[in-house]
């Protein structure tokens, strides 16, 4: 398969259109795979969302997001299980493989806690994503986004958690965003060959603008994209490539421009 | 030794005063360290800086900072080696121990290139700290500032960069800011004693204010700041608790109140 064959565009890329928007942006532009978020899914309901996509030819790289697993009481731990596991049922719906877990920030200051709520979680989702045919996908996040979004941050830690779990149902997700400044980074992605469930593109710009908005359009940043592009290749990862922007300026452009900008840019820098 | 007798104000968090107005504040809230930054010292020069800090009875706890090792070209990569040995020399003259080492941020793409001149670096200065006496404390800074200030960004990588020196020239900085994060923080602690040049601290408020100058006063934060003491000294550091907080809307403050806020944040949160 070409690069382009494997493209997918997360649709948090281009945030302000709707599912269907995105869809067809994705046809005008032969963009292969869509990478949807739930939030986007709902304006449609899954049952319409799938059939759009279906219509349409795509397939679906991932749904993103389960996970958040910390809480301060069980009951709330609970909650946030229930939820990923309606993740899990629209994701069988939508035709997707796999469900990205954004594992949550903490609670208190207790990271170790945190990260065994985390544990759990996953652990009680394993069998409902086994009856489902879907694979869990942990994506650790950049270390400055512990307090917002997750207390997994290195790939490492990651990779130890799937290892609790049958690689049919659990791996792992490497974002380039999250992990490019880690020493370990390449023995770590050599590590999760066979249990790579997705790769994620976008680019760090010096100065950063924003720690969650502030990601930059790939190539217009300092992260080596074809060195780590080349390593998960090496782990055995054939699977979509998604392009995930989360970006308040790129927001704003039309994204017909963005599509258009982003599959040059796979071209010329993986 | 109290905690307070360990106490040291890093003349950064009270920015707009100058050295003699750190020394004067220090000695008026019995602050007996304090942590000086090398253009602060330049303004009254390294001779005179020494005896002022001297004349006053305190002693110095770091010199701020050799390192910046990664550039382009030879001469440029030699020119960062010498700046760094004016910082040693300067480090003997005013009484200190330890020079704290910035990495530096990589000049292109090529992290483990830039990893590999950081080592280099240290490896030149070595002799010049032997013969001054001088410890050089490798910091690993958080991450997010790869790309503005140091390639080295984990305790783990510091710890590795300093087993390949003798520990009587080489060891880390711990500073809570920049590797609260890190699943691996205990172990690595652990593995760094005898190796523990300094221990600084500020907190991180959520959500960040900024990248470089956005630290809390201890106690506002999400950081395990007593965990993280007890791990230090489980690791057998006993020396000065540097108080490093870079924040604009700190520095807007009157020094006096912050030094007072400080010692009392020590007390209460260590």
């Amino acid at each position: 398969m070409s690069l382009l064959d494997r493209l997918s565009l997360n649709q948090i890329t281009t945030q302000r259109w709707d599912l269907q928007q995105a869809v067809d942006g994705c046809v005008r532009h032969e963009v292969p795979w869509i990478g949807v978020w739930r939030e986007k899914v709902h304006e449609f309901g899954a049952e319409h969302s799938a059939r759009l996509i279906r219509d349409a030819g795509l397939k679906v790289s991932s749904v993103c997001r389960g996970g958040f697993f910390p809480a301060a009481t069980a009951a709330e731990r609970k909650s946030r299980i229930d939820e990923s596991r309606r993740a899990i049922e629209e994701a069988a719906l939508l035709g997707a493989s796999t469900v990205v877990l954004v594992c949550g920030p903490p609670f208190d200051k207790d990271l170790a806690g945190a990260r065994t709520m985390v544990a759990e979680g996953i652990a009680a989702l394993v069998p409902d994503a086994a009856s489902h045919k879907i694979k869990l996908g942990i994506e650790p996040l950049h270390p400055m986004m512990l307090g917002q979004r997750s207390v997994i941050c290195t790939l490492a830690e990651a990779n130890d958690l799937a290892a609790q779990f049958p690689a049919e149902n659990v791996g792992v997700i490497v974002d380039v965003f999250h992990v490019w400044w880690d020493p370990a980074l390449y023995t770590e992605i050599a590590r999760a060959a066979g249990r790579i469930l997705g790769f994620h593109i976008s680019d760090w710009a010096e100065p950063l603008p924003d720690i969650i908005y502030g990601r930059a359009m790939p190539g217009d940043g300092i992260i080596d994209l074809r060195r780590i592009h080349h390593a998960v290749a090496d782990a055995g990862y054939r699977g979509p490539i998604e392009v995930e922007i989360l970006n308040t300026a790129i927001w704003e452009r039309p994204g017909d421009e963005v599509l258009s900008e982003m599959k040059g840019r796979v071209v010329e820098h993986l």
